[in-house]
């Protein structure tokens, strides 16, 4: 097998491409009782019983979706895993395994590997999900990372994105806009270091958003309190690509409009003091930013008593017929068309 | 939705990345029972009953195992299901979905994506595979496809690497070396047609070869021919890096020896024809070329009559001791031990 025998710096040829996905992922555990045969075949050999099994996968591609002047690959390989893991959250659904595959082009020593495999060993610990498969190769340019994961549910807990009635309320997780906030602080940092690089940054006020960037967690425990609260969203999807964007996207696939409520965004201290510094709308970033990896759903208004002061939860609008559009109403009662951005083209005119 | 209004050459940052993967993959039909949701939500849905479930992943990279000088986009499409679709296969089992992750650089324009999906709908329907899910994204350079498999069994049907057992029969399916000697012609061509782009090349001798270079299929009925005969074979892999390799991994995974038979190896005679022209020795290629991705699999000694004569099968060796070690018995009844070369190796040699 593979034997690192210069520690700092191996180099992939060396290794060849046999064996190292085994080389790192040797330590991975089991810890789900429906993978029967994880790495080592042609194939994984899983067992759901009677649960149905969901299935999603993403590409991160260095210079598109990750810049590694600023995220380490411990947290990259972390970050990796969390984006896939909260796909399967959407889906009211429980993360049970992941394929990794990995290019990287030769600049990368197998250490680099390693650091980015410790991540994602960090991840599945975290999240339970049972490294099943992958494949390592070689790239011509870059950090390539594709994941697929699978998850497991019962039939009547899944939840689609297109359930939503009009009526239903609009429900968010957490606090939103944080991680697009702390994506700016880095690039702001990056081009203090690219013109000085003895510069000693002072991040203190803004570690809550750079956490959010960089370690973003997704929201597996968001199934077990609406279980425990006997809530069944009637659509949900989880916001990588900015709150309009979603919302658009569960109004469309549902037949229905929504007004959102400015007033009602729930968005950190730290975020709004952060946007004043920077002269940035703290709405236009909650409603545009994305990486969140927040939970969006509706619920029946019925339920509204059962969610009522939980913190983990805040209703943010409501459904409406579909004729009568989808609108952000502002605190000045302004009644707006919301728009589908997305972070990237939020990004360009900042 | 994403409308195509220059046929000849949308470029992909008309299209941005929203919904790319659903234009891609919108008159893509579902032919398996078990896929419930396919493409559109955060995850798909799949339900397997009492089936246990397959699931295997490759990466593909340009200029690493495609060069697209000479495999059409169409072509590396429907190689790509396949080669993932032989995973499964070599599990003695059968491919119901797939993932399909794309990643381009701004050189491709959408009718180049359009290709490659093409070739996928092609052997999707072909081996009755569902596209489930997918993601579409930019690249620095080059085409990157990421493909995850999944596929279903009967818990007594599975055939893992490691069950083979001394005086077990080694069995390979069709005919091997093909591949590699077709990506030698189309390697040849390539560099007359640098040379003079005017040349016209005779290609009616090496047909065979380069199809199975650039068309290869998986061998999904074999399970069905080892079933009618009542074969359960007691392990099995895919020749995908090349017939020395895998039976290196059978033999170490299983713990046994075997003896591999020079005169059994079945051949294909345009390849012992062109084996000549090149002045290579056909023998290194069946056993070093890959990319046949046919099976190799070892069955009981017992059940010898049953696939004697077959012309889907060949034994070309039995399992020893793992103490006797893996060796080739030449024609010259030579003892040879077998060291797994892969085609990378043989091609830097020849």
């Amino acid at each position: 097998m593979i034997e690192d025998k210069t520690p700092q710096r191996t180099s992939l040829a060396q290794l060849g491409e046999f064996g190292l996905i085994d080389h790192l992922t040797k330590h991975f555990g089991v810890s789900q009782e429906s993978t029967l045969k994880s790495i080592g075949d042609d194939a994984a050999v899983l067992d759901f019983k009677d649960k149905k099994i969901l299935v999603s996968t993403d590409l991160l591609i260095e210079g598109v979706h990750f810049d590694l002047a600023y995220m380490p690959l411990k947290h990259l390989g972390y970050k990796a895993v969390v984006v896939n893991v909260s796909d399967i959250c959407a889906m009211n659904a429980k993360a049970t395994q992941i394929t990794v595959s990995v290019a990287v082009s030769n600049r990368f020593p197998l250490e680099a590997l390693e650091e980015l495999f410790a991540g994602i060993a960090l991840a599945a610990d975290e999240y339970k999900v049972d490294v099943i498969g992958g494949d390592t190769t070689s790239s011509q340019k870059g950090l390539i990372i594709s994941i697929t994961v699978l998850g497991e549910a019962d039939a009547d807990e899944i939840a689609y994105r297109n359930g939503a009635k009009e009526n239903d309320l609009l429900v968010v997780t957490g606090d939103i806009g944080a991680a697009y906030m702390g994506l700016q602080v880095l690039e702001r940092e990056k081009q203090v270091f690219q013109v000085n690089p003895n510069s000693q940054p002072d991040l203190d006020a803004y570690t809550y958003l750079i956490e959010r960037q960089l370690k973003p967690e997704a929201r597996k425990d968001v199934r077990t309190l609406l279980h425990a609260l006997e809530i069944k969203p009637t659509s949900m999807i989880d916001i990588s690509d900015g709150l309009s964007s979603e919302i658009i996207h569960l109004c469309k696939q549902s037949g229905v409009g929504c007004n959102l409520y400015e007033d009602k965004l729930p968005l950190d201290p730290q975020l709004i003091n952060v946007c004043e510094e920077f002269g940035i709308d703290s709405t236009t970033v909650a409603i545009n930013g994305g990486e969140d990896y927040e939970l969006l759903f509706t619920i029946k208004m019925e339920d509204f008593d059962k969610i009522k002061g939980n913190p983990n939860f805040t209703v943010i609008g409501h459904m409406v017929p579909e004729s009568e559009g989808i609108h952000l109403i502002t605190r000045a009662d302004t009644k707006i068309p919301l728009k589908a951005r997305g972070w990237n083209a939020l990004s360009e005119e900042s």
